[in-house]
């Protein structure tokens, strides 16, 4: 199996990491906060495909502390890309094998190009962790439902392919009952998951809804079928076809999911600042570019800058990552 | 001086009510809650540029009490129409002088074509109330800022001219210390004040903000501004031509306003139904029929829609007016 180092331990970045370690990788995983409670209890998975209590974890305090592996998982915030990439940029060569690639595990557009450049010479891929987990305690770690990981790779210019290191990656992860997805195309595969994301996670913290308050209400479906509209012109402006009718299976299967908080709303919860411009605010510069108007996504992307400004302002103390 | 039944007791019904009848006009009030307060005590009208005491209160608790009148000044909010105009059609003949007016001072659009169905063969006036009042308590109004009362008359088809009833009533408000406009087309008032009313009105609600508060975030003064522009491509479709740099106008006013909570706010903080479909509903419904879309109004629209319904449902006793 692959070495891993995991950036990042939210329940994005622990689920996947505990799930590789428990199946024999060698996982490390940076922890800021929380790190001797780490090295002390170790971790618990709880899911309902099987718990799992994983001790000891591999705790690194420090960027410094971590041991050269194949691929660093980062699975970090939007909003903490600034910080990680300062961090990348300084230790990528020391610690990523030469054929190593960084994964990224993350909401929203606009984040591999970014990594591509502080490690250069290295593969970047995308991940789209289809997962609702959540962080319980500094122990803890809930898995609620799903947990498919799409993988795709980065290219400067089109679709890279697919590449030996995905399918090592994928192998790791069916050993550690985990679904994997491969994609040629990292750009429809990103607003695919748009297509969800942009309706959904803002409207969830603007409306302070859930997702099965939205679909029991028909003006907020037809709000979100209009957004999703506006989402698949954007991705076919780019020309990326979509699936037919993907805005009514994915409407059908939101209504068939448990009462859920959207990741955007477990951060609005928490304090944290929110991944407004990786969800909206690229994504509205890309269809722009395309030719593209996003109107009704253009309200949300407004509406949240707001928000989480105003919010930011209650912050005394921004949190800090990677 | 005209005779006048002022219909709902909010701070607006009060405001002009009071102000008329303490320059001498015979004004009957219909007021549901607090009749026997009304009456024991009167009303205060705190203001800036004068408080009144007035005692005895002409109040009527129920429209069979009301004697004819001249004017019938209808003051109650969009939501509570339904009510008002069922009684209207019973009452009308016997209250209304057959040269009597119908003055529906209200937020949005659409009304006025329904009071002209219910009161045949009476003038149905519009009035846009420029005013920061509110109900303090049972006996107290509270005047805080501006206070002018546009008026112009509704006709089925185009600009219906200055009628002399409303030289009349504005003759009254001058007595009364009270600014009104005349203006001779109705619907051209109405789309001038949604291009205020329109964003700040639902976005005071639906991102909790008061209008300074708005005014100070970069990414809300653009929203505002796009809504704006949606609103007057509305109004010229409909080939009414506003003011050059109306936008720009408004926007100034309201940074040197005071804070200032919306009347859809002070709905929403009170649990009383949203003017949703007057303010947002009608107006999408006219800018479609004249070929214009208002994509970022209709999101609002969705949003207050779903917000509203909401708080319908957990409001366990709805409201009656009129």
């Amino acid at each position: 199996m692959l070495r891993y180092a995991v950036i990042g331990s939210g329940a994005v970045g622990c689920f996947y990491g505990i799930r590789l370690a428990h199946a024999g990788a060698r996982v490390q995983f940076l922890v800021r906060r929380d790190a001797a409670e780490a090295r002390r209890h170790g971790w618990d998975l709880l899911s309902p495909e099987g718990d799992i209590h994983l001790a000891p974890v591999e705790v690194a305090a420090d960027w410094s502390e971590l041991a050269p592996c194949d691929v660093l998982l980062v699975a970090v915030k939007a909003t903490a890309n600034d910080d990680v990439l300062a961090l990348l940029a300084e230790h990528a060569d020391r610690l990523l094998a030469p054929d190593g690639a960084v994964l990224v595990v993350q909401n929203g557009m606009g984040a591999e190009p970014r990594y591509a450049q502080a490690a250069p010479g290295r593969v970047v891929l995308g991940g789209l962790a289809f997962l609702c987990a959540q962080r319980r305690d500094a122990r803890t770690v809930e898995h609620l439902d799903f947990g498919a990981l799409t993988i795709a790779a980065h290219a400067p210019a089109g679709p890279a392919g697919i590449l030996p290191v995905m399918g090592a990656i994928a192998e790791d992860l069916a050993r550690a009952n985990t679904e994997a997805h491969l994609e040629v195309d990292l750009d429809r595969a990103r607003w695919r998951k748009l297509m969800w994301n942009i309706p959904f996670n803002p409207l969830s913290v603007i409306l302070g809804a859930t997702t099965d308050e939205l679909m029991a209400d028909p003006m907020a479906v037809q709000l979100v079928r209009s957004l999703m509209s506006e989402v698949e012109q954007a991705a076919r402006a780019e020309g990326h076809a979509l699936p037919e009718d993907l805005a009514g299976d994915l409407l059908d299967a939101t209504a068939r999911m448990a009462p859920y908080s959207t990741s955007m709303r477990l951060d609005a919860d928490a304090g944290r600042p929110m991944e407004v411009d990786a969800m909206l605010g690229e994504p509205l510069r890309r269809a722009a570019r395309a030719g593209v108007a996003m109107p009704g996504v253009a309200v949300l992307h407004r509406q949240l800058s707001f928000l989480d400004r105003r919010r930011g302002q209650r912050r005394s103390h921004p949190p800090r990552h990677g």
